[in-house]
């Protein structure tokens, strides 16, 4: 038999034991053996739950319970979170988590306990909530050299623009009506700025190359400065608006990584991905293009990426996954180098650009300290890169 | 130190020793040890390319080699295939392979060889080409119940609908395009009749609920019969044709897999894919909706599926991967029984049908056995299931 417990039972660590109640049946059949659900640690009083008989709110039951196997961390922030998963590992337990933030901030540390302890650390619920990602970018495609990731990585902010396409919503409203659905906290700047989908590129960046990005170092720009006008423009040009995490490593070794709106071809496959809908696409040297598609967030979503993980952490209780990064990674200032289209609107018209509506025009390749001065210097209003 | 050898060097038997010479750097820092390409086995002279050395003719030397680890098998087909994957397994070597027909027919057999001989039997690249689609829906999805699959399982029909669709060729015209470009056959049969497609959804079956489809025992339907007057009423009406594999379990535990073309409403993300790409829908109990995209075919997309497997099976050389499926499954006659909705055209108006074009109509849901008694007693010239 094979034990774990939840830290913190909200939205996800809800959905985990609820998972794991709808498919007790089919969790036991691929295990091998019965999965139990032994604490539930959570400040909040659980005795009106189905779950009184198992909550306790001392930490230190699980961290000194020989028979227990598994942590599933679902507490949030890089606080008490960090404590009891740095704890966890150390006591030998397998930790889970659906932790963007702190996998992001603290993965490589805590990825560094775990092979200490030779006990995994797994976090695929960190990144495109249920969807399948990180396993299938470290495993299946493990025989590519990673050469670019880039995707629509919050559900959030891909709502708003919907409702800013589709329906011509200015953005103050598309957030409200975001808030009032649930979807966007009540301080939704994490979504809105960007900060978000900057953690999760990070993530993806560190498992794809092995090198560690920091949230802090890249650069996100986020959907709050975004105009309906250039939104319309954009569409009529045949292009979409969508706020995308990209990641890259050049010819020379060195990486980029940073998060912006685009716009995106409405020929490429991320471009009909509208509401709350996540899509990463994963170029490999060998693979080509493959995207991934799905719900980014949600209870059962995100608690079905936790249950995969148990299960592989549990299967692998004797070998452990060898994931991590360790080394700094090299990373280039993607505004000031990376070469890229602009798109440009407002102010004079550039010498050579291609119009794309009124006032409006694609330029370059240029790097985008270039696509900066140009801008200044010709006074536009917006300026946003261009997908190729 | 690792070693592997490649049986039948076509294609993807080309584009593996392809993909490992590219990116040797990256495969043995995943593996942690460097992985060498021991034998090619083939029928034909390979002295004049620079895998001279290491060319073989005879399959007893791989079976005789104890020192070997790993044998991929790029033969194709279900004879030689067959008895040399047979053999390897016996000789205690994971298998690897790109063959679908094989293991649609006899995977059954050859996991319950791997199984007893404590090796892995793996096959990510006989579906989907490079995309990862095995391994997520078993390792990362694991927690879920698979409750349906459907996608674009083959290419080349694909390609050849996206030129009726997009430029009105005729799907004669557009086959030979097709072949002409290299991506069907000399005999296109297995691409068009829909036998290509119904191997794969009987393996992703396999792999999702446990119990062997046959591919004999389902229902294949191709695009040999499509016409375009439907393909145009279709997208008129808002939906595009796609040839579809589908697979579902029932809530009584009965399963249902069929291959046809289906009228697919644009909203859904299965409607614009185009060209050869692949994309499979997989809905789970939890995760909801996931998709997976990419080139559903070519050498080194499917080179790159092959060597992820096989960076799985010897990092689980010691403790196999437990795959397989055991009994056969419940079968429902898809046609008979499974409620869907259905395109009609040509001959009177159903009494009670939503009008989508010239003498076109949508009725149900109701199952097969009805629509196609309907379509009979009207007269009707084209009768089409609908995704919903």
């Amino acid at each position: 038999m094979a034990s774990f417990a939840i830290m913190g039972f909200g939205t996800v660590g809800g959905g985990v034991a609820e998972v794991l109640r709808m498919n007790a049946q089919v969790i036991e059949k691929k295990l091998g053996e019965p999965l139990t659900l032994k604490y539930i640690l959570d400040v909040r009083d659980l005795s009106d739950t189905p779950y009184a008989d198992i909550a306790v709110k001392d930490f230190s039951v699980l961290e000194n319970d020989p028979d227990l196997d598994l942590v599933v961390e679902t507490i949030g922030g890089a606080r008490v979170a960090l404590e009891f998963t740095r704890r966890a590992l150390l006591a030998g337990k397998h930790v889970v988590t659906s932790n963007k933030e702190l996998v992001a901030s603290h993965g490589k540390e805590l990825l560094a306990i775990a092979k200490e302890k030779n006990v995994n650390y797994l976090f695929e619920a960190s990144v495109g909530g249920g969807i399948p990602l990180l396993r299938p970018l470290f495993q299946c495609l493990a025989g590519n050299q990673i050469q670019e990731i880039v995707g629509i990585l919050n559900g959030t902010t891909n709502y708003i623009l919907t409702r800013m396409v589709q329906d011509n919503v200015p953005f103050a409203d598309a957030l409200k009506e975001a808030q009032a659905k649930g979807y966007a906290e009540a301080n939704p700047a994490a979504d809105v700025e960007g900060l978000d989908a900057g953690r999760k590129i990070c993530i993806l960046s560190d498992l794809a190359w092995g090198g560690e990005v920091r949230p802090e170092d890249i650069s996100m720009r986020g959907i709050t400065g975004l105009d309906l006008k250039d939104v319309d423009i954009a569409h009529a040009a045949g292009y979409r608006i969508k706020l995308l995490g990209r990641a890259l490593k050049l010819a020379d070794g060195r990486q980029a990584a940073y998060v912006s709106p685009h716009l995106v071809p409405e020929t490429s496959p991320i471009a009909p991905v509208d509401d709350v809908f996540n899509a990463i696409l994963i170029r490999g040297n060998a693979v080509g293009d493959v995207m991934f598609y799905g719900r980014g967030a949600g209870d059962l979503p995100t608690a079905s990426a936790v249950m995969g993980d148990i299960l592989d952490a549990l299967e692998h209780r004797a070998k452990r996954r060898d994931l991590g990064w360790s080394e700094p990674a090299r990373l280039i200032d993607q505004e000031a180098e990376l070469p890229m289209k602009w798109y440009l609107r407002g102010g004079e018209a550039p010498a050579e650009g291609q119009s794309v509506g009124e006032d409006a025009y694609l330029v370059g390749p240029m790097a985008g300290r270039e696509a900066k001065a140009l801008a200044e210097q010709l006074g536009a209003a917006a300026l946003l890169p261009v997908l190729e």
